[in-house]
Formats: C-alpha cells, sequence, structure tokens
C-alpha cells in the first residue's frame, strides 16, 4: 500500500500540444501486461536528459547519451522520440546489450521517417538478461498507432514494474498572458538512491524554452527532485529523467531561468518534479510511512546530504519506523557515522516533528517516550537533525523498512 | 539460526594466566540474564584497544580512550581490569553518561585497590537511554568474587545482546620452545559495520608483548577481522576490541611484529581474530548464509573495499541471496555504485564459487543460471569480482537480509 498516494485520474493529467504517446503489450517479459511505450515529438522540441552516475550504466542510457549529444534541436536533427520498455533493463548486457539498444532505435526510425540518434531508447527491469529487441520491434507498428496527446496516464501504467500505482502530475500556470500545461509521469519502487535521475521520470511542457537551456532546467529539477529521494540505497543502472518543451505555447522562448518568465516555469516544473520524486519513496517497495530527513545548521550542502542519506539508509532506523518504535538513538549512531570527520556530538539536536528529542547529543531531559511513539505512529514523520555547525539545510525522502521489502526482492523475478 | 556455527564447550576454552573473569545478574536491563563482567589483571599485562570511529561514539568509549592514554605498563600505573555491561549503551547520553562511566570506574578501583584510570569499562545494548550504574555498582562485588582463570565463556554469554550463540575461540602454538595460549571472545549481530573495531571483541594472550608493541598488534588484528565485516552497515557507537598480554608465559619479550616470534604469535592471533568476527557474520540478525566478497584485481586496497562494501550493503543483493535466486545483475549494479569513477563495467568479470556469471561487464554466454543457482542454495557462497584494473585484493564478510532481520529489529526494545 503506497503511503498517502492513489492512482490519477486520466482526467486529471493535461495533454501537452506537439508530443502524442502510444502504448502496447509487447510480450517482452511477460503477458497481458502493457510494457512498450512510444513518445512522438513533433519537430522542434527541446529535449534534454539527466542520466544514472552507476558506473555499470545501461546500454540504453549509454546510448542516450550519445544521442542527445548529437542532436541537434536547432535543425532537422532533434530529438523527435523515445522507446521505454519495462520488463528488461538491457544492464550487464555488454556489447551484445549495446547492439540491441541501437537496433530498437534504428527500427522505430525506419518506421517513422527519422534518423536513428532521433530516437532515445529507455529499459526497465531485470539485470544481465537479454534484451528481447524482436518482440520489441514487433510491437512498434501497434504502440505507434495507439499514440495520442491524451495517454499520459496509460504511459504511466505501462512504464511500471514493481511500483503498486502509476505516478502523474500535472499542472498549469501563465506566463506572459499564456497558459502553460506541464505534465510529467516517473517509475520505480526499488533500487531507488537516484544518483542524477531516478529510475525513470519524463516531464514535458508545452511552454517554449530555447535548446541551449533546457539542460540546466534538467539538471536543476533532477537536483531538487530525484536526487533527493532513497528508498534502499541502491543506484540503478537505468536511471534517467527526461525533460521536453515541446515549444507549441506561444510564449517568447525562455532562454535564462534567472528571467521572470523562466523563474515561473522553473518553479512549477519543480513542484510536479518533486510530486514524481516523492511518488516514487510513497510506492516504495514495502514501504508504510513517508519519511522526511531534514539536516539544519550544516556547513555545506554536502555534508547535510552526508548526513541525510546516512539516516535515511540505515536498515536500523528504517526498521524502527516501521515498528513505529521511538528507538531514536539509532538515529544519534547513524548522524555519528554519517562521515563529518570534526563532528562534535555534544551540539547536535534531534527532532521528530516538534518533539525535541536530544539536544547537546544527549537525551532531552523532558522527552517523554510517549511523544515520541505518537508522532512514530505517524505516516509521515519529519525527523530533523540539527548540526550546529553553520547555515546550510538539505532535505531527503525516504520510507521506512518491512517485512514486505524483503518478501518483494526475495520473490522479484519468481 | 547462526549459519554453521555452534556455542563453544568451556573445555575448549583456554585459561589466560594472570587474568581472571566474574560475571554476575545486575539486572541492568532484563532480570535472570548474565549482563555485568569484569576481567581482572595480574600488574603488568600490555593492553592496547581500537575503538569505533562513530562521531556519536559512547560515554565508555570515550573513557576507554583516556583512560588508555594515560596508562603506563611499565609503571604501576597500567591497565589492571575491564568492566562491561548489556543491556544499556550509554551512548547518546551526552555529559551525564560520561560522569555515570566514570563513576562505574571509581566504584571498581575502590574495590580493587586501583586508580580509576587503570579501569577500561564497556557497555553495550540500548542507545540513549542513562546508564543504571548504581545497580551496576550494586553488582561488582559479586562478579569480582566471581572471578576465575575459567570463566571465558561466562564472559562470551554475558556480552551478548541479540546474540544467538556466545562467540570465543581459543588456539594454542609454540613460541621458541614456550606454550603460548590466546583466547578471544565477541559479540555483535547487528548494527555490524566495524570501522576499526567490532561492537565487543576481547583478545587475551599469556605472551611476553613489549608495552610499546600491543597497541600495532591490536591495530593490525582489527584491520585483517572486525574490520572485514559488516551485517547492515551500520557502525555502532560501542565498537570495541581490546587486546591484552599477561605477560606470563615466560618467552623473551616480543617488541617488533617482524620478528619471526612476532610473526608467529601475530598469524595465530589473527586466525582467533577472524574466527571472532567471522561469528558476528555468521550470528548476525536474522541471517541465513555466510557470504565472502573477494574483490580482485584493484589497484588500491580502498577501491577493493569500497566494491566489496557496496555489494554487502546492497539491500537487493542480501535479500536475493536469502531467496537464493541467482538475480545477479544486482551484483554488478552495486559495483557500478561503488564509488570507482573511472571503472570501465568491459573488464568486469564476476564469479559465484567457480561459477563465471558475467565477463567483460556482460553474462558469461556460457553461463546457466541452473549453475548459479546450485550456488545460490548453499549456505557459504564467494562472490569474487575481477575488476582488471590492478593486483590488489580484498575479502570482506556478510550475510543475507532475511524477513527476520526486520523481525528482529522491528522488535527490538518490546
Amino acid at each position: 500500500m503506497p503511503v498517502n498516494l492513489t492512482a490519477p485520474l486520466a482526467a486529471s493529467l493535461l495533454d501537452i500540444e506537439g508530443l502524442r504517446i502510444g502504448v502496447t503489450e509487447a510480450g517482452i517479459r511477460k503477458t497481458n501486461r502493457k510494457d512498450l511505450t512510444v513518445v512522438l515529438m513533433d519537430e522542434g522540441a527541446s529535449v534534454a536528459g539527466v542520466f544514472t552516475q552507476n558506473r555499470f550504466c545501461a546500454a540504453p542510457v549509454q546510448v542516450c547519451r550519445e544521442h542527445l549529444a548529437l542532436s541537434d534541436t536547432n535543425s532537422a536533427g532533434g530529438i523527435r522520440a523515445m522507446v521505454i520498455n519495462t520488463g528488461n533493463a538491457n544492464a550487464g548486457t555488454g556489447e551484445d546489450g549495446l547492439k540491441r539498444a541501437r537496433s530498437t532505435c534504428r527500427t522505430l526510425a525506419e518506421k517513422l521517417g527519422l534518423a536513428p540518434q532521433q530516437i532515445l531508447p529507455f529499459s526497465t527491469g531485470v539485470i544481465m538478461e537479454s534484451l528481447p529487441h524482436d518482440r520489441i520491434a514487433a510491437g512498434l507498428d501497434a504502440a505507434i498507432g495507439d499514440a495520442k496527446t491524451s495517454h499520459w496516464l496509460r504511459a504511466a501504467e505501462a512504464i511500471m514494474t514493481t511500483d503498486t500505482v502509476p505516478k502523474a502530475f500535472s499542472k498549469q500556470i501563465q506566463i506572459s498572458g499564456k497558459t502553460i500545461s506541464i505534465t510529467g509521469i516517473s517509475k520505480g519502487a526499488g533500487m531507488i538512491r537516484p544518483n542524477m535521475a531516478t529510475m525513470l521520470g519524463f516531464m514535458a511542457t508545452d511552454a517554449c524554452v530555447a535548446p541551449e537551456a533546457i539542460q540546466q532546467l534538467a539538471t536543476e529539477l533532477a537536483n531538487g527532485s530525484f536526487n533527493c529521494v532513497t528508498v534502499d540505497g541502491d543506484t540503478s543502472t537505468n536511471d534517467s529523467f527526461v525533460v521536453i518543451a515541446t515549444n507549441k505555447a506561444g510564449n517568447t522562448p525562455i532562454s535564462t531561468w534567472a528571467s521572470a518568465d523562466g523563474a515561473v516555469l522553473k518553479a512549477a516544473m519543480m513542484e510536479v518534479a518533486r510530486l514524481l520524486a516523492q511518488a516514487i519513496v510513497r510506492d516504495g517497495e514495502g514501504a508504510t510511512k513517508f519519511i522526511s530527513i531534514q539536516v539544519d545548521g550544516g556547513k555545506t550542502s554536502e555534508e547535510c546530504r552526508k548526513v541525510a542519506y546516512a539516516i535515511a539508509h540505515s536498515p536500523l532506523v528504517k526498521t524502527a519506523f516501521f515498528a513505529s518504535d521511538p528507538n531514536l538513538g539509532r538515529i544519534l549512531a547513524a548522524v555519528g557515522y554519517a562521515g563529518i570527520d570534526d563532528l562534535d556530538q555534544t551540539k547536535i539536536d534531534l527532532f521528530l516533528d516538534d518533539v525535541n528529542v536530544a539536544t547537546q547529543g544527549g537525551r532531552n531531559p523532558n522527552y517523554q517516550e510517549s511523544d515520541g511513539q505518537l508522532v512514530m505512529k505517524q505516516s509521515e514523520i519529519m525527523v530533523r537533525v540539527v548540526l550546529g555547525r553553520g547555515q546550510v539545510s538539505e532535505t531527503v525522502w525516504t520510507c521506512d523498512l518491512s517485512y514486505d521489502y524483503v518478501k518483494i526482492n526475495a520473490d522479484y523475478r519468481s
């Protein structure tokens, strides 16, 4: 059961002019499930991606990077389509995996009258098994035939693996009198510790964004959203996050994010990106609680994030949340091993929502375990650590560790 | 059920002349369990310790460091006793915790006619609760009265927390015609990712070791044993490892480990230290399998250990071992995010025991899943990763992640 997250209604998602989505059942791993998605873009879209930092990155990630580097939105050579399969990650597949990813791009390019480098491929699923690119090729006509502007929810469903609900959000804003729509989808529930992006996240807007400004937008959105979540600390081989501006809304093209229009658009897209990223945690494998970990009073962002991730990844902390057990010394222990060499434990304060659990590195004399217990029973919990070293704050989002996490991951392939 | 580990027989453990152990039930957290141990040493023992790198280190760890720094084995001021309690870690307890640890040392020193700095205190158990030092004080007479050279097994039992079996090993060797005995005990099953030492490990020998040589021995033993194991990646606040030479065996005192006698003694003590460290993994919370992770072909020890720990800490890898599921791509993913920036995935080979699973970063064409499955079903598994970057190898030991890990840690305090 995801934590305070329900499937979106198709009607709640905004179409993005200039972008159509088609889905089909290609039988990639299992039958009777939507597992192949194509995203078709009109000429002239601005496209950027952010990808996993895992050195064992999957073949499609390597091909995406190549194709984005080759693409030139100002000519007819820009990115025009994406092809996404579930059921197989095409990772840990060596040279043969690269060939299969390229073959998929080539086949789709031929069907659409494009060059292969105008296609971005994405795969998610089991690692180290050969991608059945023949089945993907056989399904492409049906996916293309299904393509409609209104198919965002179908795509959100088709990219799911161990996700229990599809993840999709929209937002509408006004920029200089023009109505701008933003829609995004994401997937992922395990092997989640994005390092530059989540497993799969796609966002599009019809706003006009200059091609030279889109990569910075994608990077900043990823850093403020997908790069702040973790389920199990496992950075996937396939993490990919793509931002598309179809350039259809008629606004003056945004070329800098410091402009008024740029700031408004970025803030709105960040809101959607955070909802998408948090949705992954809410639907984390076995999750029963959504936990925000805010670290205040650090000298640098890096040290705040080290502490937040040490807490977020501690199996002892995560099981205590699952049990609603205010065994909060485990949080202090995680702060201590987070890797800040000159940490002074006598300056540390710990809060659970508004309850001051520890002060100056020791138990707060006024702390009542019953107060901690009440917070621990909530489905949404804020852990706040004050380091007393500086002025920087960072927040990451995570979930608890339950029996079901073990069950899901012990049974995943069966 | 620990993995291939049974409780030792008291008769299998060697007495160490010059060192007596007494145990009692002090009712520190629960009644009817041995929870207080004193170790009494004759004058003239060489003693060294290695302690947690957790910056939130417990009060007793801070006091141990102080007392070891003050001690002078050559005068009458050397370390003469240790006092160890379970049920309460005296960590996350601030200034008050330090006072209570010092008070325990003072009380024991008075009873023994020693100075407080001749006592080393150790605590293990729940974090962030006040140490009941009055109950410890009340139990000291009974513990002292119980002291006998033959009580190693009683101590191994009395220091257990979530351990299911006591951990103790002995070994006898000859050095220059003298018979030397070595005995050690350890405890720990969760919050185990020692960083300089395990939760608690104590080793003693009757060999004569010069005081100036004992710290190097303790450090090298820790690095080759307790610093190579992990259960859940959580570095405890209380990790402590103490090595004692009672200097009773009559051998020429060892002043350098490069000598023939030194090399023999160190090798024998390392053997016992590794058994003690591995016993912690075998009895890891919820463990059903003992897994050795060997990383070959690295440029440095540090990068080999990074890769080994990334694998050993991955919840996805650990749950796959629990399920006996050869979902080995998860291991490649962990190698990829271990933090080696210039890792070339096309040079990576992966073996499961003798089965070559992946070669040149992709699935070995000759690999049969049935072969991997056979190895995964074993209770002892060797994972070997070849990085293809250099000549260095490192090994760490870990266990799988089962339902019972979650159950034990969700229920720990109840």
